[in-house]
């Protein structure tokens, strides 16, 4: 069978706000070959995605996504390889196109579960997926007060690890800083696993994280999560030499397999975040996984949107029985909680087990589609190259 | 004075052949703060770029690239670094936004240089601005007969350097290559600098790459071009180990600093190439060019399209004596070759000096956007978010 349609759906919150929640929009992506259909999303910037993929092509080298992946053939995992090799030597110099195939490629994937039956993660080679200890990811507290409440929160829950980032964070005062993370390791107890994300915030400046860690480790922070950007390498490893017990954490900027194994090979972090919207699919980050596993880097998804995103970030290293941890979302707005018909949700031991439905287990409600629908249309030359279709 | 507003032109030719030819479309940028107006340019992909600058907003986080420019303050040079880093930190999770920020970053230097009635490389802090020599930039022909004869032409114009690259090379049978290689010697004649450029053909794969060493080292060529993508550090490294007198050359892909400067440090590449309409502009590339002046490492611009990019890919490195090439473009479309009023040329001794007017010193020709303009049209929710604004 080959791919004979790829639709684009944009879908928003009617009101998006200026914090660091990455679910207030989603590009939703619908693949069919033959008599199937695959899901799909890309991580942010849903018009930008969609202009890689119908926008005209500039050279050699300069294609739309769609080049690449419309009328493929479509059978094997081996085919996915195939058009993402495609996409990324015809669209080398289309930056934005590595966000775009991420979504077609996680649609491949679930495409191929659903047409053999089996969840994603056996096509990928395992027999087994192992549940994972999702880790509550929210944003810090406007203040230490209400990230002591949030810790709290989650801890009745039933979570036994949350991540906390964002927010003033790293950007002010280093005391009240600490007082955030004191006060998410008082709300948490003593038994859970704490993890900070400061979202790049010292761009690559070591002396700026230096000062925060002393309360890291007073706080037994497992992980310092991205106090660079992605590609600081020489900032990371230097940081990570003075880290002691709280390690670094990285990667979810990276958008293709070797900006990530470099953050292994010469950043020193000793966890891996990989997202599946971002670095090209579930293809590469399965590759990732595999030389983080050789590495003794622990792999561990980066997500923050729907259950749709999150079953995609899992499949890549659902296998690796010493991988434990899986980012899990608390705070997510309407549209990515009602996105699916069912939602992946964390049992009362505070683990998340992938489902075992073919594909990625979970399927887009037609009904939210509708209700969030951000309709676009673009025209160049005359021509509408790109009008919203119907769900 | 404050940036008021910011216009983007896409410009291309009628027909978009199918060849590694990046002249064949323009994305130009016309800024104007005060009564002053600069001008500046985006590598490949226009649609994709504009699209990054008029996007909705996703979170605080992924806005476009608009958000961090317009109403912004423009007096000095710092001020220009200012609206690079608030870019970087409001658009971290959209990808296309490097490429938008570099033709809004080339605007600004141009516009400041106008204002200024200096040359950009003299607000960059040169004092004078070295002559280069000009290497003519080519793609192979289609058979080593039709190389030969661009070789023999280029060699009669008056060019000391030349490149050959893209096409079939790396594709197919090694000993094609080697014919297309020796043929380019051949044409060339023995004095005249040669390089070759593989486009990124192997990916990473180290052995293809060695089977081409021994005709690059028998014609005496003195790099080879991007063997490898970007971000393949370790392949980079690998081959350079076994290369001889043949250079490694690359970086054109890089979007950011921090990618340019590890090619350096974990790639080991001899030639830091940098196309200053994808980096993020000429500040970044000022920034790479001053590593490498450090590091030991030789810079080159990376540019195949017009005037005005040559220009601005020349400046970051114009006051660096010892970094003495320039990439020039000889087989540029009409649209590359009329877009700016005065084409920059080399001399009669295959040398190409900066002109000394302000800003970039060229100035687009407004007959020829009007004859080369793409309308464009993107509509989000009813709104029209773009629509190509009058030349």
């Amino acid at each position: 069978m080959r791919i004979e349609s790829v639709d684009f759906f944009y879908l928003a919150m009617p009101e998006i706000r200026d914090i660091g929640d990455g679910s207030q929009d989603v590009l939703l992506v619908r693949l069919r070959a033959g008599d199937w259909t695959g899901w799909g999303e890309c991580e942010a910037a849903p018009l930008v995605s969609i202009a890689a993929w119908i926008c005209p092509k500039s050279h050699s080298a300069c294609k739309p996504v769609s080049a690449s992946v419309l009328g493929q053939q479509l059978e094997t995992p081996e085919d996915i390889r195939r058009i993402n090799r495609l996409v990324r030597e015809n669209s080398l110099d289309l930056l934005q196109a590595d966000h775009t195939l991420s979504g077609v490629d996680i649609a491949m994937w679930d495409l191929l579960g659903r047409r053999n039956e089996c969840p994603v993660y056996k096509l990928l080679g395992y027999s087994k997926s192992y549940p994972k200890l999702a880790y509550a990811s929210q944003l810090f507290g406007d203040d230490s007060q209400e990230t002591f409440q949030k810790a709290q929160r989650v801890r009745s829950l039933g979570y036994r690890a949350a991540k906390f980032g964002w927010g003033s964070f790293g950007k002010g005062d280093a005391e009240i800083d600490s007082e955030q993370v004191r006060a998410a390791r008082e709300g948490l107890g003593r038994e859970a696993d704490l993890l900070i994300d400061a979202g790049t915030v010292w761009e690559s400046d070591v002396v700026q994280a230096l000062t925060r860690l002393p309360v890291l480790e007073d706080c037994r922070v497992r992980w310092l999560e991205e106090p660079f950007v992605s590609g600081a390498l020489a900032a990371y490893r230097q940081l990570a030499a003075q880290c002691g017990r709280v390690k670094l954490a990285g990667g979810e900027g990276c958008h293709n397999f070797y900006q990530a194994i470099n953050m292994i090979d010469h950043g020193a972090v000793g966890y891996m975040q990989i997202d599946t919207g971002r670095i090209g699919g579930i293809t590469p980050a399965k590759a990732v996984a595999d030389y983080s596993e050789n590495q003794g880097v622990t792999f561990v998804n980066h997500t923050f949107t729907t259950s749709l995103a999150l079953s995609a970030s899992i499949q890549p290293y659902a296998g690796l029985r010493r991988h434990v941890l899986c980012e899990y979302p608390v705070e997510s707005t309407a549209l990515a909680r009602r996105l699916t018909t069912q939602m992946l949700e964390p049992d009362g031991n505070g683990e998340l087990s992938l489902p075992e439905d073919p594909g990625l287990g979970v399927t887009p409600d037609l009904e939210t589609i509708r209700e969030f629908l951000v309709p676009v249309e673009i025209t160049v030359n005359g021509r509408p190259l790109y009008q919203t279709p119907s769900p």
